[in-house]
């Protein structure tokens, strides 16, 4: 189903360019690289804007903002947008924190977003202006789950629908959509949770996903979620006895790096709705 | 000993702020969420001071300092002070460069300080308003050492009354003080030095163990500093041939991942004076 | 060979002063305090240039740049050559983006340079004042191959003679040279390729080998590369099933921590041209 999409990445090894935060960024790196990209980090304003003329998406993660680089997100996401390059926003923390959220709903207003990819309560929040996370997790209160599947199918519909993007939702259960079709995905591993920044690197890959595979970009979103959630699977599977969130952390990349177009249709886990 | 302290982390999951340097954030993280905690970073001064509301406490780590985070530093150190919150400061190479000197002897003087945590040169410097650390490590003649050890827990209480704070020294012995007791602590492994951060993880953990323990902090910050020397005890004991300090450093996260309570209590090397 | 070379770094244990990018500079500094030297890491104009009087040497990384960070490197870099210091200077992404072209040629022309590492890519850019990089890797035409080894030493003696400075080279064959005597080197794994910052490493610990061996610097240089390629010949065979690029890339810092003097000497492949 997805195989494809996976296998073209590698073939076209995509350049991405990220403007992210300083806590996960190397196993940002690291997972693009795993997946055949290659990424490139720049944050200074005029750096950026020259950086993501080069690439073929940027990547904008709002998890550690500063001045500096709202500015560059807003400028060199203005670029990408002009030049029709993928723009991905991953609203780290909106909802918790005022400067997060303007920021998050400032970049859904002005760029035009390919994709957006966060938590539901991060999500929520940008369709409300305003909202109540908890830290970085999505509020159990917010979680999908199979009793409020349709709802939440409806509600990302509608934001996919209203703001003119892709979105991914993810969480126990992922949705992606494009606000007509809906891939609901049940891949991943509740332990990924305890690794920080697994929702960062699916934002890297997801970019380097889009621009690779243009022609069809809600399956490429999709196909990039399904990827992340097995590369859990599979990196959680060859934990030894003893092995930790840290060990956990490498071994997801690791799987990222050795995952094919094969084993990736076979254990995607993705229904239509 | 210290087993309920552990176990009452993972019980109430405390979210701790962390305005901490970019070389070993990540870890930090990883750490935070090891032990079940919840890590949040932030240092640009609107957004840090809001994040530090909605957290239990505050670690304050000045390893990378620049004009930004240091006006974080202070903002978010006074807004977690009014609060009432936990807020723990690690003077990384304080004694060693006048801007970090500036820096921690201002925090430490503005702030209601829950805790400080470094080796023995950085809290000489911190006494005395200035001093002569060779990088970011303890100088040699500052160790702490049987022989000298009952002067050292003099100075330590005296810094503690003094300032009104906890205190935690750490080095081969860790000396952990509200003024009055004293736990002399022998956990942990000298190969741990080779690790970039273990002391940053430490008050990263540090933190999340005094916010979930508000009855008995001089205890908590002991059990902190057991909880890390153990687990690199474990760690190092999971190192198969072949594994440097890059690997021991992820089987230290590993160790605190799956330490529980029980295990703590067996391994604690603790004595009051 | 470079043995005795690697073997005087961990016996005087080198300060290493890093402006470096926040990507990977945990590796960087890990990778430092493998081969038993100390890393400080510190980007405020103020603070660096202190620090850098303290430190044997610094490590100027340009790939996350910013104004203070750019200043930073400036001053610290002027203060490293007045002292007579080590400055080496990695220019990532140089050719890619005029702030780091423009950066990289200035510290080129201002600071009394001890030694640049770079892609070939790079050091083309920094030769001729602008380039084609794509991305932070080299291009593939400007690889340095056995049919254009001949010319490409002749270019690098070149830059060395008319830049007063050491120049490493690197890519799958490798060059160092003071503009005199070129080693031509072949070690390391391609593998090392997708793993974020083994340039970044090799700059902190050539930065290293540098400082512990005033009196053959040259040589030292070559040392570094060899040590860092022999790391990732060691780390790749010590790879399992399933592991990938983020275990390979804790293996080749393990297999930094481990190497010794005599295996070093066993395992270069270096000739002199």
């Amino acid at each position: 189903m997805f195989g494809n999409i996976l296998d073209r990445v590698g073939e076209t090894g995509p350049l991405v360019h990220n403007i992210t935060n300083y806590v996960t960024v190397n196993d940002v790196a690291n997972a693009i690289l795993a997946i055949g990209a290659s990424p490139v980090m720049a944050d200074d304003p005029r750096d950026a804007v020259e950086i993501t003329a080069i690439c073929g998406g940027i990547n904008l993660n709002i998890g550690t903002l500063n001045k500096r680089s709202i500015k560059a997100m807003h400028r060199a996401g203005m670029r990408a947008s002009e030049l029709g390059h993928v723009v991905l926003l991953d609203p780290v923390g909106a909802g918790a924190f005022a400067i997060r959220t303007e920021t998050a709903v400032s970049l859904l207003e002005k760029l035009h977003l390919t994709a957006v990819r966060g938590n539901m309560s991060e999500v929520k929040t940008l369709a409300s202006g305003s909202g109540t996370t908890k830290g970085v997790d999505a509020d159990v209160a917010d979680a999908v789950t199979d009793e409020n599947l349709e709802t939440s199918v409806e509600f990302a519909k509608n934001f996919a629908r209203e703001h003119k993007t892709l979105l991914a939702v993810t969480g126990a259960i992922d949705l992606v959509t494009d606000g007509d079709k809906c891939f609901v995905i049940r891949n991943g591993r509740a332990e990924m949770g305890r690794v920080a920044g697994t929702g960062c690197q699916l934002s890297g890959i997801a970019t380097a996903f889009l621009i690779a595979n243009p022609d069809n970009r809600l399956e490429a979103l999709a196909a990039a979620v399904a990827t992340m959630g097995i590369a859990g699977e599979i990196g959680w599977s060859r934990q030894l006895e003893g092995d930790g969130n840290a060990t956990f952390a490498k071994r997801i990349i690791d799987a990222l790096y050795h995952l094919d177009g094969a084993t990736l249709d076979r254990m995607t886990r993705c229904e239509e709705r």
